[in-house]
């Protein structure tokens, strides 16, 4: 994080208190930059849609993969369209020596978000985008090796352990539990993470998936727009919010403790992660889907503290000031029962959302033309030269 | 190059040519997206001014150097403060050993672009901005060690060689030329880099530097933004048009056989690189300041083809269909005369950017909204799912 979560959020806190702050066009809030057949958010049913199939039951009813091909090649995918699919996603998770090179020269100390940054950097040197004919090549190849490489630099760097990266996990998510302990993840585990997989995938033109396409519309190539959009997406206004509810919630033993902690919180006027929506008005449909999971993980686990410390947060913060759970809050708890490290968080993010972004870059191709807006100037008028000599 | 640059430029006169394709507000041609203090573009004097100062008195009284500072610090440095600045950039100029350890496992078939936004990667892992507080130190490492980047990558890649990233040139441009060829280059040398530094280092909001603030605008770490930027700049619509034209015009032999092959080209319909602007209407102002150092470099170098070449595309471009060259046309002979090998014409171009890119992601936090736009949907409207064994 480039601030303390908290400065970054009381920064963020600060705009919605001062009504004077003038915005102008700032954060093209509301308006139009584009066009996208991919996703809905916040327009119809339950809010979410990708390709017109609502979040609900896409959550609840296809595998990960599933959605991936929805996104990346248009429909849902009959049997054997899925089988090839995942045999291709299997095939591809080998890295490849020099990207293990790399990863084995990042410090522990690094930031995990700037690993996957860098990974997908890397992997445009390797396996250079040539001519666009091989987009879905090159999404595929990314969406499959991005858990490796996070996997790979992680187990390296904090166990000193050089991991292999295939193993008999037929799903994504299983692959990347698989990686991170060493041993095969419970089918309740492999089930909670294709949910969270699926919830996370497309959000229309959120921050980073319109970094991907400002960079996909000079016509430069995949690699450099995900890099983009992991870029952007490590930004605690984005990504962070489920690893900052974590580092919120592990700090209180009981739900009274959280309930006096949360309203100690609402006095200080510090902003409580998780929370509110910049387009959802009255809930993120998201939100239930995931909670299912988390309650299933704490009785599964048989600890039921975390869970119900979530519960009370989420029914203070709904009473003291009608804010409802977004997607990530109920993920903190989930991630958590799944033996997750917080800082992994966010690059779970980026396994899944990768699917959204490259859809995206795939349609600002197919239709482009440069993003290039305007600005105010607000600078100094036209002024002379002056000599260094005559300088204060 | 994602596309061959044929094909890439085709797909951007295709929309030239269409005038049913339906823009929306894709593009965001003319839309306020936000305002700056940095620069104006087209709106007063020639055209360009540097927080108010003229890019012609800029490119012809001022070091790179000092450029930057105005950028990135406000206002043109006094002399002690140059000197002290100058010293800083110098002192910064060292790789870690574990970025050397990246840029030795990067192939030579590497693209340049992907090798300069991997060295910014890697670098935000080993000294990662942990708070804003650290922008501008972080900014002038960045600058200083950008060209360091490169070279080493380069010469070690194509030569085999290690070179050292420390040498006594005092100036940026100095600095790279003698990494480049590992011998003190010529004062004409250094005075013609130095102008051109100064040419690329500011453009208002185009598409990389909104790359880079859609980046900041999520709080991201100053590394992101850079990287998104970069990794923006690659495409060919916007950073490639020098070695496109370097390409172009070192097919001909002489300035007939250069008018031969320009009037086949606009008869074919093919994009001419080099040649007019999104925003410059009649003039981009800083065509006739790197002219007068490809003229000064080509007389240098008793080699008067590949500038008379240039001289003549220039003119029967005006003539046939009246478009003016842009910054990048004569920086190619100019690059050329200067003995830089044309697929490092667009890390050149980052090496300066990098200032305005920096400045930008510092105005944009000073004064930060989210940047996110909405999409007009296109898509299938709301549809029941489909159970995998009914789907086609």
């Amino acid at each position: 994080m480039p601030q303390s979560r908290k400065s970054a959020a009381q920064h963020a806190e600060s705009h919605k208190l001062d009504p004077k702050k003038p915005l102008g066009g700032e954060g093209l809030r509301g308006q139009t930059a584009g066009s996208t057949a991919l996703c809905t958010v916040g327009k119809t049913g339950t809010g979410l849609t990708y390709r017109g199939y609502d979040i609900s039951d896409l959550a609840t009813k296809a595998e990960f993969e599933e959605v991936a091909f929805l996104l990346l090649k248009g429909k849902l995918p009959n049997r054997a369209e899925l089988a090839k699919y995942k045999n291709t996603l299997v095939a591809y998770r080998g890295l490849p020596m020099a990207l293990k090179t790399v990863l084995e020269a990042i410090p522990a100390t690094a930031h995990p978000m700037d690993v996957m940054r860098t990974g997908c950097s890397v992997l445009g040197n390797l396996e250079q985008e040539h001519d666009f004919s091989e987009e879905h090549d090159k999404a595929d190849r990314l969406l499959a090796l991005l858990p490796a490489i996070i996997c790979y630099w992680y187990r390296y760097s904090h166990h000193g352990v050089r991991i292999e990266t295939y193993n008999d996990q037929s799903s994504l998510g299983g692959f990347f539990l698989h990686m991170l302990t060493g041993t095969p993840p419970s089918d309740m585990f492999k089930q909670a993470m294709n949910c969270s997989l699926i919830l996370y995938a497309e959000h229309e033109f959120n921050a980073s998936t319109f970094a991907a396409r400002v960079c996909a519309s000079t016509l430069s190539d995949i690699h450099s727009c995900v890099c983009a959009a992991i870029g952007t997406l490590r930004g605690p206004l984005h990504g962070g919010a489920n690893e900052a509810a974590m580092d919120m919630i592990e700090q209180w033993q009981s739900p009274d403790e959280a309930e006096q902690g949360i309203l100690k919180k609402l006095a200080n006027k510090e902003k409580v992660m998780g929370f509110g929506h910049a387009i959802y008005r009255e809930a993120d449909p998201r939100n239930a889907l995931i909670k299912v999971w988390a309650e299933k993980l704490s009785k599964d686990a048989h600890d039921p503290v975390l869970y119900d410390i979530s519960v009370r947060v989420e029914e203070v913060m709904k009473r003291e000031k009608n804010l409802f759970c977004n997607a990530d809050f109920f993920h903190a708890p989930a991630y958590h029962f799944m033996e997750i490290p917080t800082k992994l968080f966010t690059p779970i993010f980026v396994m899944s959302r990768v699917t959204g972004w490259a859809a995206h870059v795939f349609e600002q191709r197919a239709h482009n033309r440069i993003i290039r807006p305007s600005a105010d100037y607000i600078g100094p008028p036209p002024r002379d030269w002056v000599a260094i000599e005559d300088r204060h």
